[in-house]
C-alpha cells in the first residue's frame, strides 16, 4: 500500500527546525523515481473528480511534486513565493507564525478572474502557509479547488483550519 | 526550435532584484505544460551521452526541472539547500555574494563516495551557486559528471568558472 510504502521511507528528526517538533524527512522519497511516479500517480487519482484550471505549488518543497503533477495533468503551474522572490508585479499575503510573521507572494499575472486553483504542498501542518495562500488565491479573485498534499499531520488540525476554504482536501500519507 | 520558443515565453524583468540587472523571469514557462515537456525531452537528449548516477538540484528553481528530469532518467534526486534547511547531517559550502557571503548545504548520506553527480538548475549566471554546489559535491568525494541548465547568460562567464569541474556544460536557452 503505498501510504505505507511512504511513511517507511519518510525519515523521522527530532528536534528539527527546534525542540519538541518531529520533522518529517521526505529527501529519501527522492532517492526513489518508481517511488516518486507511484505517488504522481495517486495524486493523480485521488482528484480525479475535482475540477480545476491550474496547480499552485508552495516554494521549495511544493515544486517538487506540484510541477510534476501539473505537467501530468497538462495544468499551468503556479509558483508562490516568499516574499522579494517573485520578479513581476506581485499580491502578497502576511501570515503569523510562532515568533514573528512572514509574507508569501503570486504573480499578480498567474491566472485569470474565477480560475479554480488547486494548492499544493508536500506537508499540512497547522496549516497556516496554506491558509495564506488560499488568501492570495481569493484576493486574485480565484476559487479554491482543493488541496492536494503529499503528507498530512492530521493532529494539527490544519485541514480543519482550511475547510472554509474548500472541503475537498487530500493528502497519501496521514499521520493520526 | 525549441531555444527561440523559450526566450520567446520568457519575460525580461528590469532592475530585479537590484538596479541594473535585467532578471529572466521563467514562471511564464510554467504555464504551458507542453513547453514544460520538450524542455525535460530536450534535458535528455542533450546529457544522452552522459554517465551519472544522480542529479543534484539547487533550491528553489532548480527543483522544477530537476525533479522531472530525474524522474524521467529514473535517477536519484539530490536537493541542494540554503542553510537550515535540510533537516539531517548536513555538509556546508560557503561562498561569496556580491555583498556579504551565503551558505549551502547537502545531506552527508545524499550519495555515495564516487557518485558521478549531475548538476542542474535554472539559470547559469556568474555561477557562484553552482561552483559552491561543486565543491559540495566534491567534499562528498563525488565527481562532477557535468551540469544542465534551462538558461545560460554566457556573457556572465559562468561555462568558464566552472570548466575545472567538468567540461560537460548544458544549456537550452543561451544569451551571448
Amino acid at each position: 500500500m503505498l501510504e505505507n510504502q511512504i511513511k517507511n521511507v519518510i525519515r523521522d528528526i527530532k528536534d528539527f527546525p527546534k525542540p519538541g517538533i518531529i520533522f518529517k524527512d521526505i529527501t529519501p522519497i527522492l532517492k526513489d523515481q518508481k517511488l516518486c511516479s507511484d505517488i504522481v500517480d495517486e495524486f493523480v487519482l485521488q482528484i480525479k473528480d475535482l475540477e480545476f484550471d491550474a496547480i499552485a505549488g508552495i516554494e521549495s518543497r511544493g515544486f517538487l511534486f506540484g510541477l510534476m503533477l501539473a505537467n501530468k495533468l497538462n495544468k499551468p503551474f503556479i509558483p508562490i513565493r516568499k516574499s522579494g522572490k517573485l520578479p513581476f508585479k506581485t499580491i502578497q499575503q502576511s501570515y503569523d507564525l510562532e515568533y514573528g510573521s512572514a509574507i508569501i507572494e503570486i504573480h499578480e499575472d498567474a491566472f485569470e478572474p474565477n480560475s479554480k486553483i488547486l494548492i499544493h504542498d508536500d506537508l499540512l501542518a497547522t496549516g497556516g502557509t496554506v491558509e495564506a495562500t488560499s488568501l492570495l488565491i481569493q484576493k486574485m479573485k480565484g476559487e479554491i479547488a482543493g488541496y492536494s498534499f503529499l503528507i498530512s499531520l492530521d493532529f494539527l488540525n490544519g485541514k480543519e483550519k482550511l475547510r472554509k476554504f474548500s472541503e475537498n482536501n487530500f493528502s497519501l500519507a496521514n499521520y493520526q
